[in-house]
């Protein structure tokens, strides 16, 4: 254990915090060693503070904690290397800068900065080499650490699934509609009474961040940043009345017709971390569906132990349609924050 | 119109206040001039700090009312005769006392005072005659108006229910587990998360009101107050996802052993108030399920427009068992209010 | 009484024709007075034989009727004049032809013979001249009755909320993802145990239905037939757990660029059937939602007695999107129904 | 792997029957080597015929196995020594009687037989000690095999929550009323159209399988059969939009007044197999919740793997109350039935 590195997780107790302690219960290469909450939870054990929703308990590990003060960044303890941000958008700005200003490196799932040019927003099979944003981050702010962005949750879900098709056939211009599961709007986010038996077809800001930060992720690293890719994003999200998973419709105009077989190999072949030997790296992380009614999120959710991203329903007429499924809170949060510390972690030759 | 009375809501963007508003929508004696809320809400039009949640949009008369601030009762226009209060139970004592000192009558939902001897707790059918508390409040609090309360909402369900039956039968003990909806939570009271798919076998204070309130609802008037029914009861509450209907699973230990057949006859005869005219009540108070398999919540809801209770799977083996079934927005809460205010208009001759 | 026209139900027991018979109660231009169902219930009462879906008990009039053989047009009495077919795809195309050519008018919601050139595919707002069809029907089949189909449920809806945006802005290419709800597939065509807390995202053949008819409901009534809209059209159908409602996600590629308070003009105004007084006409057949959150299936799906659609999201980046909800029984099956009937007896001076 | 017991699973592609395949995947003792269904399915490959329901897909190693007919008992192979029967009730006993006339243990979920004087009906840790009836039933019936019975699901949940207190406690009277998952009613048992925000309150013969198997199962074993508890049960059954879980709400009579610490005690310190290295017994087979408002069917329905029952909201008021949790296909169905198999091979000797 000795060689561990130490991390910690803010804003721990909401659901995606939660996701993070789950998935770091016996991690091979983290030790989590201090969680720290809102100024109000902060103070308590994490049992108490955590209404843990994630089914059964807490890990051992975990309920006896005692959470920090997330808004004081100064309290994370020395031996904290890596910080993992399940912070609220609006207060995580100044607490992670101050954090990479220290030295930590800040792998952040809060909605803040992930537009900003030398920020790497990261969805590591599809854009590793973002990775070397880093280098103008350090040059530009100055900071002994740095701030790695996880994307949106459904933007995470969309371009994994289209990394291996638009490789072979371009893009064009691209519509999706979003059918969200209810843990993406955290514990709280929606009321019962809203969702049962509902759909609501507005989910504030996200197809903003759908159509932003698709662009910057599927986008060419330059000197001076990313170049957003070329093509024109249409968007509608809804919620709909799922625990977990989010499921995608997409359409799409390919630059180049190409033939429902081909794009399924792509698929098939698709790998880019293969060799990297990271921890949480699927070893395929899109799938196709193995029958033509999946995926579905109560069923297919947790496939690659939800870091895979499945596909289904492909089919073309000229146009590309298909649906893709994806953990909101693995892959579309906690889990890509875990992958993009291991990829820091390998890329700059600690592990 | 002239001749209607006029009448007040507290509390009216939550959910039970919103159903107030639904019901006298059109009532034939009331007429709704004065909404209120809470202070943060107050000074709004009704159509934009109520999250309508009845279906479609409010009633066009209500849209553009500006709501008052419920905390300060002396805001109530002096020709509103009868207030009724949706306000949450730890705010709702002193507001309500005020407002009745000022010589109004005052119709709560609220869950304080209930069991207090000299408040009347009403459920028409059940108990009308315990309208006679009110020469005790009078003579006691020295207030000009009054204050009437309606039961805590599956103890309304029940008691509905077990009228007809216990007048045959007599009640030794009771057990009763209830399946409720998670309207009965109010508007934000139960996360989507947290309820879909699942059961919450917890409903904080529940169950100690099924136990006190049945048992006064159920007594005997006295001089001095009421004699609660001397009967055992034991609950169990629990939330199920339903949108409205509490569903309650009852079973109970008769005096007299009754042949079902019998007990279905007094239920079908069941009519305490026919002769009254009273506008919302329902001719049937307690119907028979029309199928082996029913009532359930989504059928069977809106049965008497909600102000029936359906009984089914009567049967007996010594005990008697059976399931009941009310709306708990309107049996259970908005619908015996404005019952309650019509039978006191009635009682009082001036109706 | 005496000059209500007699009509006839097929497929009387299941879920659209459970809506048939109850928009047919009390309606102010036909009496039902014959009902029949798949042989094995025939014979039975309608009470025992309908697992009644819709809520309370069937209206009184239908709950003693003795339900007849639908697969035998023969047994419809001699004064039916017009039938409403609920039946199944399979074997719903030799029964109605011999209706009609009995002399009666078949309304039909079963899928067979939609798309062929002699049958009028009736979505009445938006091409209530396709009745011009029935002509060549006469002619080419030599039937002294009728036949007029009901589009596919997503189809109406889609088709109604794009009339009066194509109207004003052409269309070059559509893109539309349904969130289909569990009524659309009847009584027992999805299991519980599959849709709890899912989305299926496959209905088999629907998006084939909503390519093919949409273009002939949207197309050019012509000397030999109807001249299918030339629009691209791309559709991903997905079955959501909504009781009731199909909501719509669509993205529109229009021919001439246009201003959003133009299209919203053109849906406030949009009314063709202006003037016809025909009963189950809504006044306002497309709807604004009235709140960016809307329109919700919980919420919405009765607007306009179910025959409304309701738009919302409306919003245009060159391309155009929205959403649209309908009730997938009223609108997209028994309701539309029963108004092309009502657009029959008007046409042909019989109302 | 040679000395794995070889088994089959009858009735191998329902939801129970999933369930014996998937907790037989990598069991220590045991290798599924022979599936059967239905005759229609017989002769297809199991991962087509099997609509997999339990997420992802099916084990590799049954994926391409090809499913034998259930209904003819001689096409078991000779290798065959145990039989998991989860075939539907009414065709069950003939089936299940060949085969250990044949000489094979059949241990069956089917709902067959189970109060048959010389069959046991066993929930391994309440009551391994009525495995002596198969003595009688060797005698009596002259098979070479045998035949065990898991019981009903609700009724196993509740003998196991019950066992440790009334151990303390006694038991004298007892009112259950469960709130049943839809994965009970199988995989197309329920429409989704039924039970999607509803609650169904009559699952037939469900109360009387409860009254009737639950004073079995706890009742005394003697020379000649067992003796029912002596105890009053009422019970009400009702069907709740879950997925897996059976909720039971339990209010019983003790004989002794107890204590609320003590029948904790005995709850902790009730672990009746171990010793016996069963690889299904869970360690703690009945577990407290460690929340009041748990458990909960989606957070607490694996717990112990899905054997273990949790139980929680004891309290005492002369009666005893709780409500009690476990998964109704495992503990409820093969995890018992797999227990079964594994209790009979200890005290045969064969393990």
């Amino acid at each position: 254990m000795a060689d561990k590195v130490r991390v910690g997780v803010l804003g721990a107790t909401g659901l995606v915090g939660q996701m993070f302690v789950k998935l770091l219960d016996n991690h091979p290469w983290f030790e989590a060693s201090y969680l720290a909450s809102s100024p109000q939870s902060s103070g308590a054990k994490y049992r108490d503070a955590a209404e843990w929703s994630l089914g059964g308990m807490p890990p051992a590990w975990v309920s006896e904690m005692v959470l920090g003060d997330a808004s004081r960044p100064e309290e994370v303890p020395g031996d904290v290397e890596m910080v993992f941000s399940a912070l609220p958008r609006d207060v995580s700005a100044p607490i992670e800068a101050a954090l990479a200003r220290r030295g930590l490196v800040v792998v952040s799932n809060a909605g803040s900065m992930r537009l900003e040019p030398d920020i790497p927003l990261l969805n590591p099979e599809v854009n590793y080499e973002h990775l070397g944003l880093l280098e103008t981050q350090h040059r530009r702010r100055g900071w002994r650490g740095a701030v790695l962005k996880v994307p949106n949750c459904s933007t995470a879900i969309l371009t994994l699934s289209l990394a291996p098709i638009i490789n072979t056939t371009g893009l064009r211009r691209l519509v999706v509609t979003t059918l969200q599961a209810i843990s993406g709007a955290g514990l709280r986010g929606l009321s019962g009474h809203a969702i049962l038996g509902n759909v609501i077809p507005l989910i504030k800001g996200e197809e903003e961040k759908i159509m932003g930060e698709a662009r910057k992720i599927l986008g060419e690293l330059r000197e001076d940043g990313v170049k957003p890719l070329d093509a024109e994003i249409h968007a509608t999200a809804t919620r709909v009345p799922v625990l977990d998973g989010h499921l995608e419709s997409i359409h799409m105009e390919p630059e180049h017709p190409t033939r429902v077989e081909e794009i399924r190999e792509a698929i098939e072949e698709y790998s880019p971390l293969r060799g990297m030997s990271l921890p949480s790296a699927p070893s395929k992380p899109v799938l196709l569906a193995w029958r033509e009614d999946r995926p579905q999120p109560r069923l297919d959710v947790w496939a690659g132990g939800g870091m895979s991203v499945t596909v289904g329903r492909l089919r073309s007429s000229g146009w590309i349609s298909y649906v893709a499924l994806g953990h909101n809170l693995v892959r579309g949060a906690a889990g890509t924050g875990i992958l993009i510390a291991e990829l820091y972690l390998k890329a700059t030759g600690l592990k």
